[in-house]
Formats: C-alpha cells, sequence, structure tokens
C-alpha cells in the first residue's frame, strides 16, 4: 500500500474515531461543555493520526494544529500536515459540517492531499498527477469564471474590518453572492467541485489550506495568498482559491488596493 | 389524506419533478444557459404544485413566486405559499442547497409547513400543535442561546448597505460566527434544527419565509420582522427567527439603532 492509499485509510479511520468520542460524551454527558469535548477530540484525533503514520513510517515527520511538529522548519523527506477537526465552531455549534484535514509533501513537493467531510462520510482526494476525486467519482476540470457571475466563499468577518475589509467589501459588491461554510478545508473542496467558483481567506495556517491546495491544484485550479504570491507552505498566510480565470482577476484586484496590500503586509509580512 | 400529509406528498414529487428536468436538460444540452433552465424549471414546478393542488382542492387558493395569486389581498379558506425553487443561484451555480417551500394558511391562521431540500431529498415540516419534524425524527425544542455564543445566518451583503449596513456590521462583531447558505427556507430549516441559532435577512417575499416560520413557532423558536413586529404573512418583510433568547436580544438591538430603523422604514414602511 502506498503512502496516498494509507492516507485514505487513516483519514476514515480518524472520521470514525471522532464520531464514536462524539456519542460517547454525548452519552455520558448531554450537558457537558462543547468546548472541552472539542478540545479533547481534537488533541486525540491528531494523537490517534500521528501514532497511526509513525507506526508505519517511523521516519515521516507530521505537524498538526495540535501541537506536533511545532519544531520543523524544513520539508526535507516526507512530511505530513494534518488538521484533526477543521471548523472547530462547526463541531461544536453543528456536529456536523467539519473535516479532517491532511496534506502530505515529499521533499517540498506536493504529494496528495485529503479532506474528509466526517458527518457527510465524503472524502475528497487528490494525489499529484492522478486528479482530484470525491469519493470513487474523478472532478471535471475547473471551468473559468468572472466575478460577476460566481458564488464566492468569503466569511463576512473580514468585510468588517478598518484597513483590508474595503477590499472585501468590493467583492461583495460585484460577485453574485457570497456564502460562508465555516470550514476552509471543507470550502476548499466546495471550490474544487465547483459548488464555489473562489474561496478567499486573510489568515490560515498550512493545516487548514494544505490539503485543499493539493486537491484544487489537481482540479485545474490555483491557490495563492490574496496578493498572487506562491505559498511558503510552513507558514500562515492569506489564501485565494479558485478557477484560473477568477484566481486572475481576484490578485489583480486585490494587487491594486495600496490600503488591502499595506495592511495584508502589516500581519503576514514581506515575500522574500 | 389530510392537507398535511397531502403537502408531503406533493412537495416530494416536486422535488423528483425538479430532479427529473435537471437532468433532463443538462443530458439535450451541456451548455445550456443555466439562468434559462432555472426560469424554466421554477416556472413548470409552480404550475405542478398548482394544478396538483386545484385538481383536489378546487377551492383552495395559491400564491406562488413564479406569478400565481398575485391578486390575492386577503387570507380566507385555504391558501397554499408555494416557492418552486427557493435558492436559485445555489440551483444554477451548484446543483444543490435549493428547496421547495410551501406554508399552508387556514382563514390566516398558520396550518403547515414543508421545506423540502431537494438533493439532500430531507423534508424539514411541522403542522400547528404537532410538533416539527426533520424526516420523521422530532426536532428537539429549540434552547435559548446568546449572540456572543452562537452561529448566525446572515448574508455579507446586508454588512456593506450604507443606512442599515453599520447593524448587520456590530452583529458580525458580536457574535461567534456567521454562516451563509444562499437559500432563506434552508437556512430557516437549519435554525429549526439549531444548525444555526438565528438567521437574518432584510427582504423576504411571502413564499420565502411562510414555511419555515411554522417550522420555526412548531420547534419553539420566533419569528418577526427585525424590528420585531409580527409579520403580515401576504407582504415582503425583513425577516428575524431564531430561538426565543437570541430573538429578544437581537430585536433589543435593531430598535435600538435610529439609523437601521429609518432605513427599514424606507424599505419596508411603517407598521398600522
Amino acid at each position: 500500500m502506498e503512502i496516498y492509499e494509507f492516507g485514505q485509510r487513516i483519514i476514515r479511520e480518524a472520521g470514525d474515531f471522532i464520531k464514536l468520542r462524539m456519542k460517547e460524551d454525548f452519552k455520558v454527558d448531554a450537558k457537558l461543555n462543547p468546548h472541552d469535548l472539542v478540545t479533547d477530540v481534537d488533541k486525540e484525533t491528531e494523537t490517534y493520526i500521528y501514532e497511526r503514520i509513525l507506526e508505519r513510517y517511523p521516519d515521516h515527520r507530521i505537524i498538526g494544529e495540535e501541537g506536533h511538529g511545532t519544531d520543523i522548519e524544513d520539508m526535507s523527506g516526507v512530511l505530513w500536515i494534518v488538521d484533526p477537526i477543521d471548523g472547530t465552531l462547526n463541531f461544536v455549534h453543528q456536529l456536523q459540517n467539519f473535516a479532517v484535514s491532511i496534506g502530505v509533501y515529499v521533499d517540498g513537493e506536493p504529494y496528495c492531499g485529503l479532506i474528509l467531510d466526517v458527518m457527510g462520510g465524503v472524502l475528497y482526494h487528490a494525489r499529484v498527477g492522478s486528479g482530484a476525486f470525491k469519493d470513487d467519482i474523478r472532478l471535471d476540470e475547473m471551468r473559468d469564471t468572472t466575478l460577476d457571475r460566481s458564488l464566492i466563499g468569503m466569511n463576512a468577518n473580514w468585510v468588517i474590518k478598518d484597513q483590508i475589509g474595503p477590499a472585501f467589501k468590493k467583492i461583495v459588491e460585484q460577485t453574485r453572492s457570497t456564502r460562508s461554510y465555516g470550514s476552509a478545508a471543507l470550502e476548499m473542496a466546495y471550490v474544487a467541485t465547483g459548488i464555489l467558483s473562489a474561496s478567499v481567506f486573510f489568515r490560515l495556517h498550512p493545516w487548514d489550506y494544505s490539503a485543499g491546495m493539493i486537491i484544487i491544484d489537481e482540479a485545474g485550479g490555483r491557490t495563492t495568498n490574496l496578493l498572487g504570491e506562491e505559498i511558503d507552505i510552513l507558514k500562515k498566510d492569506s489564501i485565494l482559491t479558485g478557477n484560473k480565470a477568477i484566481h486572475k482577476e481576484l490578485t489583480d484586484y486585490f494587487t491594486s488596493d495600496a490600503a488591502f496590500i499595506a495592511g495584508h503586509r502589516r500581519v503576514h509580512g514581506e515575500k522574500r
């Protein structure tokens, strides 16, 4: 079994683990503070995935949202980037619409991406060069669209910010409509499948976006930061992902807004 | 068979009709303009529902988004309020996440509400006095929440408006997070099931909200316009729907904003 198949197996197992933990805890105490639950399940799931990977591949390295791999500063060897629960507010409030997200890199090159919609039971996945899939269905090549005829993933939260808000506001004005689903990984999966034409995020961590980037790339889309700069996979950054036409339209758009650029540099620094 | 059971049957049939039409048209011409498709399917589905109702109940009256019942100005007798496709942009761009919505009133009193998530195959429904259901599962009584610990349904579109925008902006600041799904009927179903604690809309038509109002009422929630005023079921209005505690918090909030009240009166007029 290859790493890709192994990844598909452990992400499904991780999903089953989360569902079991939800059932157990809600059985034990319906009044349990949901924030304690998410913290516990997040950590336990990451540890579960961590141990399963190292058991099979002792020399692989793992970066996780819940604290594994904080010392990793280079991309040598096989690197797993894991978000045990992406969309924690959905997990807490909705008990659905959250994902496990796993991106795998080999010597700095993307290898495969996996996003599991846990409660929906749907796995979005891609290995570089082999196409992107929703379960067993190969995704069509993403079609080019224009902003004025597209649905865009965006949280209203960015629209209300002082320095960067006006740029997001203009998108709301110009696009057909925005949607907000509350899980970056799932929104990226929705971009790959064409549910959304693009999605914009002002601040994401590697575990939020690494799997989605690989899947979208395989589906024919493009991902950079909001200024059109390539992503450094070990760093947090803004994310702009979509079909190639709208990606260009939106980078042209953000890079022509001096206030936005200044706000972006203030938070994310200057690219080398 | 009662009106309630008959309503459940025809809304399921309408859903099957829409799915069939989508399949046919996409088979015939993959390049078909999706806007022509939605216009056709919207109208045909409304006519389908209209004919089925009148065939069985010749004396009932029907108001539909696509033009039936525009002359109806009173609530006497049995009145069906029908949206054949709620969430038309989702229908066009996503081919999912849209609903058929049917509210039934008898002599001005709410009788039953039905919302079918067509592609999800899920029916949300309630008859007044008999509880609210998601398919065969009875929904729990909605639990009170506070704004700062809730997910709120809201489209970013309202945040950017001049006069009314600041009120929506403050909600974005104060709530835990907002979500936007693009179908008012489905968002109201999500409020009934607790996926969202509340949802706010600045302008909806009777066919968008009538079924949702009845279902939310049966699940223990409350619906008024954003100023806390009762809805006149034959008129368009703003909509604030949620559990009782957050409904009160949000009406207190909107009614303390003079600019918002003025903007609301300008669009929706003064209540008698």
